[in-house]
């Protein structure tokens, strides 16, 4: 795979008043976020201790779909609302610290739950850099 | 097609702090209004003067992808988080209260984008309606 | 909520070589099915026996991902294409009836097992009417 | 962002009858070619000539959907049912194909088309290559 993120947002030759380089940041941390929840509800469902879980897998999904969609809201620059990314920034950052929270809870004893829940710290800064970027 | 939502509801054991009657009419209105926008989405790009209508597509996208993403959320209730409900409720409202606004200056010329407007003005009142009983 | 699938339909101004009712029909199953699968998927998380419903939860997750995506592109008709669309109703209806199957094993013992399994068999059917129609 | 895909696979515990590195590749491929979907669609719309774009831009945005839904159900492997997953790689290597036929019509003027069609047949070739092992 090559990251095709920052060379797509290069070639856009609408005015975007940000870093460029923090936007694809961001939507890179997003997507390989999402991918990393869906990978790990996964992985839960397929515990023994399951039952334990559950809250777990939940979070996953919320997760997972909540960086997907700003992912996509951060990838459009046409007819921009600020607005919009700030409050999804900001769903985001709640999401990916309560996943987070609820991952290194498990860490020490399933490694998924330690990698899962790096990712979501990752995300998590990456979305409050670019929300502070906004303000 | 036959109406799931409240069916699927009134069959969830865990016990949930609201009305699941309104649970259900916004979480319907999420799916309703995100179908609506992809097509709207489409058939701007079928229109003659589709330069005109770049930012509305755009915004039609988005709102699509945010509204579907809060139906997923709002359709879990293992491990309920109320924050996140909340703030994507109010990505919501601002999503679908800037489609309707782009929506209404086209939809006296067009009987699709009136359509859409007042997907959207639904959407919008029922995000209100369940944020409001959220607080 | 005010179903919209036919309304939008309706307005699109290009030509549309099949019947819209059945399409529209078809889109509304693909959405209600995808709904009552993350409900579902969310209620099996709840349950007490949830080891026994980890198949169940993953097919159920498919299953929402695989309708949502194919009632997405089934609502766009600028430059379609059939072979995509028949190759996703393909998906949608392997997904619907393995769904369907894992469903009614549980449906005596679970009100939601039935209510999804019977969705599934819906959306199944439907998709196999509009692909019928589409060959 | 560090990629977490082969990391995640690497920790999950179930029998995978495939090489997990082709499975991860293949993964991150159709999560890239999505990302690249998306933000080319919406270059796309603030193209001067838009209206050349249509049947690009709506290629573009099934590409995404089709993309997204694959990628999460390959990340999935509980319960794996190999006929479903061998079905929509059909389809993503049909819409691949598709999209990367009309982004490299546009591709000399265009140099987001031209990274475009490359993120479409890079993620083609995957597609194959996953789905020939899997037969």
């Amino acid at each position: 795979m090559t990251n095709v993120t920052m060379p797509m947002l290069e070639t856009n030759p609408l005015e975007i008043n940000f870093d460029r380089r923090q936007f694809a940041s961001a939507i890179d941390s997003l997507i390989s976020c999402s991918e990393a929840r869906t990978a790990s509800a996964d992985t839960c469902l397929s515990e023994p201790m399951i039952a334990e879980l559950a809250k777990c897998i939940r979070t996953n999904l919320d997760c997972a779909d909540i960086c997907q969609a700003t992912a996509r809201v951060l990838s459009r620059h046409t007819g921009y609302d600020a607005n919009i990314s700030r409050t999804l920034l900001e769903a985001c950052i709640m999401a990916c610290k309560s996943c987070a929270d609820e991952c290194e809870r498990h860490a020490d004893l399933r490694e998924h739950c330690r990698i899962c829940a790096q990712a979501c710290r990752d995300c998590e800064a990456a979305c409050r850099q670019l929300l502070a970027a906004m303000q």
